[in-house]
Protein backbone atom coordinates (compact mmCIF):
# COMPACT_ATOMS: atom_id res chain seq x y z
CA UNK A 1 0.00 0.00 0.00
CA UNK A 2 1.38 3.50 -0.79
CA UNK A 3 2.05 5.74 2.41
CA UNK A 4 0.62 9.07 2.77
CA UNK A 5 0.13 11.52 4.77
CA UNK A 6 -2.53 12.76 7.01
CA UNK A 7 -2.86 16.28 8.49
CA UNK A 8 -4.51 14.99 11.71
CA UNK A 9 -6.03 17.53 14.25
CA UNK A 10 -8.29 15.49 15.83
CA UNK A 11 -11.35 17.15 14.82
CA UNK A 12 -14.26 16.08 13.12
CA UNK A 13 -13.01 17.20 9.66
CA UNK A 14 -9.97 15.55 9.38
CA UNK A 15 -10.90 11.90 11.33
CA UNK A 16 -13.33 11.53 8.16
CA UNK A 17 -10.21 12.71 6.28
CA UNK A 18 -8.11 9.75 8.01
CA UNK A 19 -11.24 7.34 6.93
CA UNK A 20 -11.38 8.72 3.29
CA UNK A 21 -7.51 8.34 2.59
CA UNK A 22 -7.51 4.66 4.07
CA UNK A 23 -10.60 3.87 2.13
CA UNK A 24 -8.33 5.25 -1.55
CA UNK A 25 -6.07 2.15 -0.52
CA UNK A 26 -4.07 4.65 0.89
CA UNK A 27 -1.73 3.66 4.71
CA UNK A 28 -1.81 6.80 6.20
CA UNK A 29 0.96 8.25 8.19
CA UNK A 30 -0.66 10.95 10.63
CA UNK A 31 0.75 14.36 11.51
CA UNK A 32 -0.75 16.42 14.18
CA UNK A 33 1.07 20.04 14.34
CA UNK A 34 0.92 21.80 17.36
CA UNK A 35 0.26 25.18 16.81
CA UNK A 36 0.73 27.19 20.27
CA UNK A 37 -3.35 26.69 20.64
CA UNK A 38 -4.81 27.32 23.89
CA UNK A 39 -6.03 23.76 24.66
CA UNK A 40 -4.48 20.47 24.56
CA UNK A 41 -8.22 18.19 23.94
CA UNK A 42 -8.51 18.08 20.70
CA UNK A 43 -4.07 16.94 20.74
CA UNK A 44 -5.72 13.74 22.85
CA UNK A 45 -8.84 13.46 20.25
CA UNK A 46 -5.81 13.03 17.88
CA UNK A 47 -4.27 10.27 19.66
CA UNK A 48 -7.38 8.37 20.43
CA UNK A 49 -8.45 9.07 15.98
CA UNK A 50 -5.49 8.11 14.93
CA UNK A 51 -5.34 4.69 17.67
CA UNK A 52 -9.04 3.79 16.39
CA UNK A 53 -8.24 4.10 12.40
CA UNK A 54 -4.38 1.97 13.53
CA UNK A 55 -2.13 4.22 12.16
CA UNK A 56 1.13 3.14 13.09
CA UNK A 57 3.38 6.22 12.52
CA UNK A 58 2.03 9.28 14.13
CA UNK A 59 3.84 12.22 14.48
CA UNK A 60 3.53 15.80 16.98
CA UNK A 61 5.17 18.40 15.79
CA UNK A 62 5.17 21.75 17.57
CA UNK A 63 5.02 24.97 15.92
CA UNK A 64 5.26 28.23 18.05
CA UNK A 65 2.29 30.16 15.86
CA UNK A 66 1.29 31.85 19.52
CA UNK A 67 4.80 33.74 19.33
CA UNK A 68 3.53 35.64 15.88
CA UNK A 69 0.25 35.86 17.44
CA UNK A 70 -2.75 37.79 15.93
CA UNK A 71 -5.25 34.37 16.43
CA UNK A 72 -7.70 33.95 19.21
CA UNK A 73 -6.61 30.55 18.87
CA UNK A 74 -3.18 31.34 19.81
CA UNK A 75 -3.37 34.78 21.14
CA UNK A 76 -5.14 36.48 24.37
CA UNK A 77 -8.37 37.72 22.06
CA UNK A 78 -11.36 36.16 23.10
CA UNK A 79 -13.29 33.35 21.32
CA UNK A 80 -16.50 34.32 19.59
CA UNK A 81 -19.78 32.81 21.05
CA UNK A 82 -23.00 32.30 19.46
CA UNK A 83 -22.39 34.60 16.36
CA UNK A 84 -24.95 34.31 13.38
CA UNK A 85 -23.92 33.16 10.05
CA UNK A 86 -23.73 33.86 7.35
CA UNK A 87 -21.20 37.35 7.82
CA UNK A 88 -18.49 37.83 5.54
CA UNK A 89 -15.32 38.94 7.68
CA UNK A 90 -12.72 36.69 8.99
CA UNK A 91 -12.92 35.50 11.95
CA UNK A 92 -10.85 36.70 15.02
CA UNK A 93 -10.21 32.32 15.25
CA UNK A 94 -8.32 32.69 11.57
CA UNK A 95 -4.40 31.56 12.54
CA UNK A 96 -2.47 33.36 9.96
CA UNK A 97 -0.89 31.02 7.36
CA UNK A 98 -1.88 28.46 9.91
CA UNK A 99 -2.44 26.04 6.70
CA UNK A 100 0.58 27.21 4.78
CA UNK A 101 3.01 26.14 7.51
CA UNK A 102 0.63 22.98 8.02
CA UNK A 103 0.99 22.32 4.53
CA UNK A 104 4.41 23.28 4.64
CA UNK A 105 5.15 20.51 7.60
CA UNK A 106 3.39 17.93 5.92
CA UNK A 107 5.90 18.37 2.82
CA UNK A 108 8.78 18.02 4.44
CA UNK A 109 7.24 14.60 6.46
CA UNK A 110 6.38 13.24 2.62
CA UNK A 111 10.00 14.16 1.60
CA UNK A 112 10.92 12.03 4.43
CA UNK A 113 8.74 9.19 3.79
CA UNK A 114 9.53 9.35 0.13
CA UNK A 115 5.94 9.48 -0.29
CA UNK A 116 3.96 12.14 -2.94
CA UNK A 117 -0.18 12.02 -1.27
CA UNK A 118 -0.92 14.61 1.15
CA UNK A 119 -4.41 15.07 3.02
CA UNK A 120 -5.86 17.86 4.55
CA UNK A 121 -8.99 18.15 5.93
CA UNK A 122 -10.36 21.92 4.62
CA UNK A 123 -13.52 22.97 3.98
CA UNK A 124 -14.38 25.98 1.73
CA UNK A 125 -18.16 26.06 2.50
CA UNK A 126 -18.05 26.31 5.84
CA UNK A 127 -14.91 27.79 6.80
CA UNK A 128 -15.10 30.47 3.22
CA UNK A 129 -14.34 33.59 5.71
CA UNK A 130 -10.68 31.43 5.33
CA UNK A 131 -8.52 32.41 2.64
CA UNK A 132 -6.90 28.93 2.97
CA UNK A 133 -9.69 26.75 2.93
CA UNK A 134 -9.72 27.70 -0.82
CA UNK A 135 -9.64 24.97 -3.78
CA UNK A 136 -6.97 27.99 -5.27
CA UNK A 137 -5.05 27.55 -1.96
CA UNK A 138 -5.03 24.18 -2.27
CA UNK A 139 -3.92 24.36 -6.30
CA UNK A 140 -1.61 26.78 -5.02
CA UNK A 141 0.15 24.60 -2.84
CA UNK A 142 0.22 21.44 -4.94
CA UNK A 143 2.02 23.52 -7.53
CA UNK A 144 4.40 25.04 -4.79
CA UNK A 145 5.13 21.23 -3.29
CA UNK A 146 6.23 19.97 -6.87
CA UNK A 147 9.23 23.16 -6.71
CA UNK A 148 9.79 22.95 -3.50
CA UNK A 149 11.20 19.67 -3.61
CA UNK A 150 13.66 16.82 -4.39
CA UNK A 151 10.90 14.47 -6.21
CA UNK A 152 9.18 17.29 -7.70
CA UNK A 153 12.52 18.54 -9.37
CA UNK A 154 12.61 15.13 -10.67
CA UNK A 155 9.48 15.05 -12.21
CA UNK A 156 7.38 13.45 -9.71
CA UNK A 157 3.64 14.64 -8.70
CA UNK A 158 2.74 15.76 -5.52
CA UNK A 159 -0.84 15.74 -4.79
CA UNK A 160 -2.46 17.41 -2.15
CA UNK A 161 -6.34 16.15 -1.02
CA UNK A 162 -8.61 17.84 0.20
CA UNK A 163 -11.64 15.90 -0.41
CA UNK A 164 -14.06 17.49 2.06
CA UNK A 165 -13.42 20.94 0.43
CA UNK A 166 -16.65 21.39 -1.67
CA UNK A 167 -18.65 19.67 1.16
CA UNK A 168 -21.07 20.11 3.46
CA UNK A 169 -20.59 19.50 7.01
CA UNK A 170 -23.99 17.34 7.19
CA UNK A 171 -22.16 15.58 4.12
CA UNK A 172 -19.22 15.14 5.84
CA UNK A 173 -20.91 13.33 8.73
CA UNK A 174 -22.56 11.31 6.31
CA UNK A 175 -19.45 10.29 4.33
CA UNK A 176 -17.78 9.83 7.89
CA UNK A 177 -20.64 7.33 9.50
CA UNK A 178 -20.42 5.17 6.20
CA UNK A 179 -16.80 4.65 6.65
CA UNK A 180 -16.95 3.79 10.49
CA UNK A 181 -15.09 7.30 12.07
CA UNK A 182 -16.32 6.94 15.41
CA UNK A 183 -17.48 10.63 16.29
CA UNK A 184 -17.27 10.57 19.63
CA UNK A 185 -13.26 10.40 19.72
CA UNK A 186 -13.41 13.88 18.27
CA UNK A 187 -12.79 16.95 19.22
CA UNK A 188 -13.86 20.44 17.56
CA UNK A 189 -14.38 23.27 20.23
CA UNK A 190 -12.43 26.43 19.85
CA UNK A 191 -12.81 26.91 23.63
CA UNK A 192 -13.33 23.61 25.68
CA UNK A 193 -13.62 24.10 29.38
CA UNK A 194 -12.11 22.39 31.80
CA UNK A 195 -10.93 18.45 31.02
CA UNK A 196 -11.62 19.44 27.46
CA UNK A 197 -15.57 19.81 27.41
CA UNK A 198 -16.79 21.63 24.49
CA UNK A 199 -18.20 24.81 24.64
CA UNK A 200 -21.60 24.96 22.92
CA UNK A 201 -21.45 28.01 21.38
CA UNK A 202 -18.38 29.29 19.45
CA UNK A 203 -18.74 28.77 15.64
CA UNK A 204 -17.08 25.13 15.47
CA UNK A 205 -19.28 23.49 18.28
CA UNK A 206 -22.67 25.95 16.39
CA UNK A 207 -21.72 24.07 13.05
CA UNK A 208 -20.88 20.53 14.46
CA UNK A 209 -24.08 20.92 16.13
CA UNK A 210 -26.59 22.05 13.39
CA UNK A 211 -24.75 19.20 11.00
CA UNK A 212 -25.63 16.40 13.63
CA UNK A 213 -28.92 17.68 14.19
CA UNK A 214 -29.92 17.69 10.46
CA UNK A 215 -28.83 13.70 9.96
CA UNK A 216 -31.22 13.94 13.45
CA UNK A 217 -28.27 12.30 15.30
CA UNK A 218 -26.79 13.95 18.57
CA UNK A 219 -23.42 15.39 18.70
CA UNK A 220 -22.01 11.43 20.04
CA UNK A 221 -19.12 13.70 21.69
CA UNK A 222 -21.34 16.07 23.39
CA UNK A 223 -23.02 13.05 24.31
CA UNK A 224 -20.27 11.59 26.03
CA UNK A 225 -18.60 14.66 27.57
CA UNK A 226 -22.17 14.73 29.10
CA UNK A 227 -21.92 11.44 31.09
CA UNK A 228 -18.01 11.88 32.03
CA UNK A 229 -18.58 15.38 33.65
CA UNK B 1 8.95 53.38 7.00
CA UNK B 2 7.16 50.45 5.71
CA UNK B 3 7.82 47.23 7.32
CA UNK B 4 9.37 44.18 6.06
CA UNK B 5 9.73 40.70 7.43
CA UNK B 6 13.72 39.55 7.18
CA UNK B 7 14.11 35.32 8.40
CA UNK B 8 17.33 36.00 9.84
CA UNK B 9 19.49 32.81 10.65
CA UNK B 10 22.40 34.64 12.02
CA UNK B 11 25.05 33.57 8.99
CA UNK B 12 26.25 35.11 7.06
CA UNK B 13 23.89 35.29 4.16
CA UNK B 14 20.90 36.50 6.20
CA UNK B 15 23.00 39.31 8.02
CA UNK B 16 23.53 40.50 4.04
CA UNK B 17 19.73 40.21 3.54
CA UNK B 18 19.11 42.44 6.45
CA UNK B 19 21.06 45.09 5.63
CA UNK B 20 19.79 45.23 2.11
CA UNK B 21 16.24 45.63 3.02
CA UNK B 22 17.42 48.74 5.15
CA UNK B 23 19.07 49.69 2.59
CA UNK B 24 16.17 49.84 0.41
CA UNK B 25 14.19 51.76 3.16
CA UNK B 26 12.29 49.49 5.23
CA UNK B 27 11.97 48.78 8.71
CA UNK B 28 13.01 45.01 9.26
CA UNK B 29 11.14 42.88 11.62
CA UNK B 30 13.52 40.39 12.33
CA UNK B 31 12.12 36.19 12.09
CA UNK B 32 14.38 33.54 13.41
CA UNK B 33 13.27 29.78 13.08
CA UNK B 34 14.64 27.29 15.59
CA UNK B 35 13.83 24.16 13.56
CA UNK B 36 15.65 21.56 16.19
CA UNK B 37 19.05 22.36 14.69
CA UNK B 38 21.92 20.41 16.57
CA UNK B 39 23.64 24.12 17.91
CA UNK B 40 22.21 26.92 19.17
CA UNK B 41 25.34 28.96 18.25
CA UNK B 42 23.40 30.39 15.14
CA UNK B 43 20.71 31.85 17.56
CA UNK B 44 23.14 34.07 19.17
CA UNK B 45 24.44 34.93 16.35
CA UNK B 46 20.87 35.85 15.23
CA UNK B 47 20.35 37.83 18.38
CA UNK B 48 24.02 40.11 17.79
CA UNK B 49 23.14 39.96 13.78
CA UNK B 50 19.85 42.08 14.91
CA UNK B 51 21.05 44.36 17.56
CA UNK B 52 23.79 45.42 15.51
CA UNK B 53 21.17 46.53 13.15
CA UNK B 54 18.78 48.09 15.01
CA UNK B 55 15.63 45.84 14.84
CA UNK B 56 13.35 46.54 17.51
CA UNK B 57 11.19 43.56 16.97
CA UNK B 58 12.93 39.95 16.71
CA UNK B 59 10.78 37.12 16.85
CA UNK B 60 11.99 33.35 17.76
CA UNK B 61 9.37 30.81 16.43
CA UNK B 62 10.32 26.83 16.98
CA UNK B 63 9.04 24.10 14.98
CA UNK B 64 10.19 20.56 16.04
CA UNK B 65 11.62 19.50 12.19
CA UNK B 66 13.89 16.76 14.16
CA UNK B 67 10.26 15.24 14.80
CA UNK B 68 10.08 14.18 10.75
CA UNK B 69 14.07 14.04 10.48
CA UNK B 70 15.62 13.19 7.45
CA UNK B 71 18.13 15.52 7.34
CA UNK B 72 22.00 15.61 8.89
CA UNK B 73 21.39 19.30 10.27
CA UNK B 74 17.91 18.17 12.74
CA UNK B 75 18.74 14.36 12.52
CA UNK B 76 21.97 11.90 13.91
CA UNK B 77 22.84 12.18 10.76
CA UNK B 78 26.93 13.27 10.45
CA UNK B 79 27.66 16.14 8.67
CA UNK B 80 29.88 15.78 5.80
CA UNK B 81 33.64 17.27 5.92
CA UNK B 82 36.05 18.62 3.27
CA UNK B 83 33.58 17.50 0.29
CA UNK B 84 34.73 18.27 -3.42
CA UNK B 85 32.98 20.82 -4.99
CA UNK B 86 30.32 20.59 -8.30
CA UNK B 87 28.58 17.11 -6.56
CA UNK B 88 25.00 17.71 -8.01
CA UNK B 89 23.66 15.33 -5.25
CA UNK B 90 21.47 16.98 -2.82
CA UNK B 91 23.38 17.10 0.70
CA UNK B 92 22.20 15.19 3.79
CA UNK B 93 22.19 18.90 5.66
CA UNK B 94 19.32 19.41 3.20
CA UNK B 95 16.40 19.62 5.63
CA UNK B 96 12.97 18.72 4.09
CA UNK B 97 10.81 21.47 3.03
CA UNK B 98 12.63 23.81 5.54
CA UNK B 99 12.33 26.89 3.11
CA UNK B 100 8.56 26.41 2.25
CA UNK B 101 8.44 25.96 6.66
CA UNK B 102 10.46 29.18 6.90
CA UNK B 103 8.45 31.12 4.68
CA UNK B 104 5.18 29.79 5.55
CA UNK B 105 5.84 30.92 9.11
CA UNK B 106 7.36 34.54 7.80
CA UNK B 107 4.24 34.83 5.78
CA UNK B 108 1.86 34.47 8.62
CA UNK B 109 4.24 37.01 10.25
CA UNK B 110 3.98 39.67 7.59
CA UNK B 111 -0.17 38.87 7.69
CA UNK B 112 -0.23 39.99 11.56
CA UNK B 113 1.93 42.84 10.98
CA UNK B 114 -0.05 44.27 8.12
CA UNK B 115 3.22 44.22 5.47
CA UNK B 116 3.34 42.64 2.23
CA UNK B 117 7.37 42.32 2.02
CA UNK B 118 9.54 39.38 3.02
CA UNK B 119 13.35 39.06 2.85
CA UNK B 120 14.87 35.55 2.53
CA UNK B 121 18.70 34.97 2.05
CA UNK B 122 18.47 32.21 -0.68
CA UNK B 123 21.35 31.87 -3.19
CA UNK B 124 21.12 29.59 -5.89
CA UNK B 125 24.54 29.61 -7.06
CA UNK B 126 26.36 27.99 -3.76
CA UNK B 127 23.64 25.91 -2.96
CA UNK B 128 22.42 24.68 -6.70
CA UNK B 129 21.96 21.02 -5.11
CA UNK B 130 18.45 22.02 -2.71
CA UNK B 131 14.58 22.62 -4.45
CA UNK B 132 14.12 25.17 -2.33
CA UNK B 133 16.81 28.11 -3.60
CA UNK B 134 15.77 28.98 -6.55
CA UNK B 135 13.93 31.38 -8.44
CA UNK B 136 11.24 28.96 -9.38
CA UNK B 137 10.72 28.11 -5.96
CA UNK B 138 10.58 31.95 -4.76
CA UNK B 139 7.89 32.65 -7.85
CA UNK B 140 5.75 30.11 -6.32
CA UNK B 141 5.86 30.65 -2.88
CA UNK B 142 5.09 34.40 -3.65
CA UNK B 143 1.96 33.18 -6.21
CA UNK B 144 0.76 31.16 -2.84
CA UNK B 145 1.12 33.95 -0.78
CA UNK B 146 -1.41 35.91 -2.70
CA UNK B 147 -3.85 32.80 -2.21
CA UNK B 148 -2.99 32.05 0.93
CA UNK B 149 -4.11 35.06 2.90
CA UNK B 150 -6.60 37.68 3.98
CA UNK B 151 -4.64 40.56 2.04
CA UNK B 152 -3.85 38.35 -1.00
CA UNK B 153 -7.88 37.74 -1.13
CA UNK B 154 -8.57 41.62 -1.36
CA UNK B 155 -6.08 42.20 -4.35
CA UNK B 156 -2.69 43.23 -1.97
CA UNK B 157 0.47 42.04 -3.70
CA UNK B 158 3.63 39.99 -1.93
CA UNK B 159 6.86 40.29 -2.51
CA UNK B 160 8.98 37.66 -1.56
CA UNK B 161 12.58 38.76 -1.87
CA UNK B 162 15.39 36.99 -2.45
CA UNK B 163 18.24 39.24 -3.22
CA UNK B 164 20.84 36.76 -3.32
CA UNK B 165 19.66 34.63 -5.32
CA UNK B 166 21.95 35.03 -7.69
CA UNK B 167 25.25 36.22 -6.31
CA UNK B 168 28.59 34.29 -5.25
CA UNK B 169 29.37 34.14 -1.90
CA UNK B 170 32.07 36.33 -2.87
CA UNK B 171 29.49 38.89 -4.15
CA UNK B 172 27.30 38.61 -1.58
CA UNK B 173 30.24 39.59 1.51
CA UNK B 174 31.39 42.27 -1.11
CA UNK B 175 28.18 44.14 -1.36
CA UNK B 176 27.78 43.58 2.76
CA UNK B 177 30.60 45.14 3.85
CA UNK B 178 29.32 47.93 1.64
CA UNK B 179 26.89 48.20 4.16
CA UNK B 180 28.50 48.19 6.92
CA UNK B 181 28.14 44.09 7.63
CA UNK B 182 30.01 43.18 10.66
CA UNK B 183 30.56 39.79 9.48
CA UNK B 184 32.37 38.85 12.51
CA UNK B 185 28.85 38.72 14.29
CA UNK B 186 27.57 36.48 11.70
CA UNK B 187 27.96 31.85 12.34
CA UNK B 188 27.45 29.84 8.68
CA UNK B 189 28.92 26.53 10.48
CA UNK B 190 26.80 23.53 10.05
CA UNK B 191 28.83 21.44 12.81
CA UNK B 192 30.07 23.75 15.40
CA UNK B 193 32.28 22.56 18.42
CA UNK B 194 31.95 23.12 21.92
CA UNK B 195 31.54 27.33 22.32
CA UNK B 196 29.86 27.60 18.85
CA UNK B 197 33.74 27.68 17.45
CA UNK B 198 33.00 27.09 13.35
CA UNK B 199 34.31 23.56 12.50
CA UNK B 200 36.12 24.75 9.32
CA UNK B 201 35.18 21.59 7.14
CA UNK B 202 31.50 21.23 6.83
CA UNK B 203 30.19 22.49 3.25
CA UNK B 204 28.96 26.01 4.60
CA UNK B 205 32.60 26.54 6.24
CA UNK B 206 34.46 25.85 3.11
CA UNK B 207 32.86 27.92 1.04
CA UNK B 208 32.65 30.89 3.23
CA UNK B 209 36.31 30.55 3.77
CA UNK B 210 37.07 30.50 0.05
CA UNK B 211 34.87 33.63 -0.83
CA UNK B 212 37.26 35.50 1.93
CA UNK B 213 40.10 34.49 0.60
CA UNK B 214 38.88 35.46 -2.73
CA UNK B 215 38.80 38.98 -0.97
CA UNK B 216 42.17 38.96 -0.07
CA UNK B 217 40.30 38.83 3.68
CA UNK B 218 40.43 36.25 6.57
CA UNK B 219 37.38 35.32 8.06
CA UNK B 220 36.30 38.01 10.72
CA UNK B 221 34.42 35.16 12.37
CA UNK B 222 37.28 32.71 12.57
CA UNK B 223 39.59 35.38 13.37
CA UNK B 224 37.83 36.19 16.27
CA UNK B 225 36.76 32.28 17.38
CA UNK B 226 40.57 31.81 17.76
CA UNK B 227 41.28 34.92 19.68
CA UNK B 228 38.19 33.88 22.36
CA UNK B 229 39.22 29.99 22.84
Amino acid sequence: MPRCVVLLSGGLDSATVLSIAKSLGFEPCALTVLYGQRHHAEIEAAKKVAAAAGVTDHRFVSVELNKIGGSALTDSIEVPKDRTEGTSEIPVTYVPARNTVFLSIALGFAEVLDCLDIFIGVNAVDYSGYPDCRPEFIQGFENLANLATKAGVEGAKFRIHAPLIEMTKTDIIRRGLSLGVDYSLTHSCYDPGENGRPCGHCDSCLIRQKAFESLNMSDPALAKSSRVH
